[in-house]
């Protein structure tokens, strides 16, 4: 017997979560259908208001739920850096670190030609438009130590040569509290080529 | 720097499917913030109108999305034989077999005192009348093997004690496919107490 077609249409679009499978949207399908209406309200009316109550900022590309974007307050921010990330969600983790107080600039991803991912969708020449024109003095890419982020940080360089401006990238190393017995020897390998005096 | 009040909302709300941590909701939150809005209102919509499209049988308990319950149709169905299930959703993995054309009855979980689920809260005097009164010759429990299943069916074993009705429950034993050597100690020796002729 097949489940009811609103059941079955629950559980196509819960599986466009990202990691949920058919299993995990059954699962939650049937969890929902024990929630009490209230809670079902809430989580609807939720996801209904996401693009109303959540926008980027227009100048760094940050989540912002007002008009006045935190993370552009150039009174508290120091804005000869530019931090350029690829999703708005790494500048949370990266203010969690209470290491940075410079500004940022979100990508919404990294250059990758096999997902069509050019340097245009990327709001690449607005980045290099935002440091040609501005006081910025060092660019920190804060991208995955991935094929793409290493394509794309390697494109901005190239596309910043020739301007005094200083372009750093996150260090590549051990993670903190790993043991060497599991790390990677790609890992292991920058961690020696990249060691410091102790 | 905090989450977007409205984001925050949206993990929180989230965190309580099954299963889903922070991490999860997180990863679920900023995922439905690159939704287009078509996708955000069809997932909004479907779980608003759960209530409303998705019923359980007066009868049987099972899941419905209008008046008529194919589970109870007389007509296609054997109702000598009642299989009693813990949540709607094992109707359907049981229809899956189609080793069964009889009845069900839901009880909307298992008996756990430690979770104040007791004979009332599970419908258990309404499936006492519906097999007393009724045409039913054999009453299958098809629970979790677990303590709360056991519990349940000792439950329903002894109140139907005085009634000439075969009661039966699922098999213990080896999955189909496992090896001897990954099943465990109880299942093993269940599995031999209850061994076939071949």
């Amino acid at each position: 017997m097949r489940y009811p077609d609103h059941l079955q249409k629950l559980i196509e679009v819960l599986k466009r979560l990202p990691g949920v499978g058919n299993k995990s949207a059954e699962r939650f399908a049937f969890h929902l259908l024990n929630w009490p209406a209230s809670h079902l309200n809430e989580l609807s009316n939720t996801i209904k208001e996401i693009k109303e109550k959540l926008k980027n900022c227009d100048t760094c590309g940050c989540l912002i739920d007002q008009s006045f974007c935190k993370f552009c307050d150039l009174e508290r921010r120091n804005p000869s850096t530019l931090c350029v990330i690829a999703s708005a969600r790494d500048a949370f983790a990266i203010e969690q670190t209470r290491q940075y107080r410079g500004l940022y600039h979100v990508l919404g991803g990294l250059l990758s030609p096999m997902d069509n991912r050019g340097p245009e969708q990327l709001s690449l020449p607005r980045l290099l438009n935002r440091i040609v024109g501005g006081s910025i003095q060092e660019v920190i890419m804060a991208f995955d130590s991935t094929l793409e982020g290493d394509a794309t940080a390697l494109y901005i360089k190239k596309e910043l040569n020739n301007h005094p401006i200083k372009i750093s990238r996150l260090a590549l190393g051990l993670p903190l509290g790993s043991s060497l017995d599991y790390v990677d020897e790609g890992t292991l390998a920058r961690a020696f080529s990249g060691r410091g005096l102790f």
